[in-house]
């Protein structure tokens, strides 16, 4: 079976500093004639599910403007330009930057959150030896965000009350309880 | 703690079939000055993680333009303009169109994919009395889709092998193994 589009034809709609917008022309396999692909184009993120010594995570409240409303997060940030190399790197900032503390990561998954029309591409890494640090980096200047140190059944609460309700956050506790089982 | 961000000046940049791109100047609190928000507005999809009487899913391969390869994925679709009031319905015709199949559905999750920058809102459902419809309506003129039947430790290799690598999917493939303990 034939599965490839091929780019006719690629308009650059839009560059930010947080994504490219582009509009493809695309030829559709099989002779099934042209079609119009929309896609947003990003450079990365990592995320991490911190657990502490005493079986709790650590979680992030922050505005969303996309959704004009607060949200419950696990540490999460861009990867900034040249940091693909080194998404560890990233995520260990991440974590430091927004809870303030360091640890071992291990890559849990890889993957992309809106396979549809966007190419950001989410590693999001599981925690041992997660440890506070003195004097940690300070928070990014447009950012505002209030810590909450939960359990399982806690976070699950908080899904269950719509305030986590992003796919990043939801996979990592997911995948929390499975490895509790 | 005040969160809000104010929206100062609003710009749109592109609209488009699928989304919307606006640029946003916001006011953040407590005084911290301004900040640039580039927003992407999508009118939400649904997604389907179909379980059959022998205990496999049912998976979609397809060709995602945004990373410029196939994936493997569970049935979803966009929300039609209007079908916000009944992402029930858009949910049945996604699992018909492109499996051929029909069900009574569960809400399981209602989460953003890409909270950061997207308001793209995703409702997920399960399946019970899954079921082959005859003459199924047909596929969209422009999707290009190959069928996997699989069971739970196939679909867990298919993450691992990188064929399975967004977030929806692998959120349903979770949750139908912490279902399975």
């Amino acid at each position: 079976m034939q599965f490839e589009e091929k780019t006719i034809e690629r308009k650059e709609i839009y560059q930010g500093p947080i994504f490219q917008v582009v509009t493809d022309q695309v030829e559709l396999p099989d002779g099934k004639g042209q079609a119009q692909r929309d896609l947003i184009f990003h450079n990365g993120a990592v995320a991490v599910l911190p657990i502490t010594d005493e079986g709790k995570t650590i979680l992030v409240k922050q505005y969303r403007k996309a959704i004009e409303r607060t949200s419950v997060e696990i540490p999460a940030g861009k990867l900034e330009k040249g940091e693909n190399a080194d998404p560890q790197a990233a995520a260990l900032r991440e974590l430091e930057e927004e809870i303030g503390y360091t640890a071992d990561l291990e890559l849990l998954y890889d993957f992309y959150s809106a396979i549809g029309f966007c190419n950001e591409r989410i590693k999001l890494y599981a925690t041992t030896n997660l440890k506070k640090v003195e004097n940690p980096r300070p928070q990014d200047a447009d950012e505002t965000l209030e810590l909450l140190e939960v359990t399982l059944t806690e976070a699950k609460d908080l899904i269950q009350a719509g305030e986590i309700c992003d796919a990043k956050t939801i996979m990592a506790l997911q995948y929390w309880e499975l490895s509790n089982k």
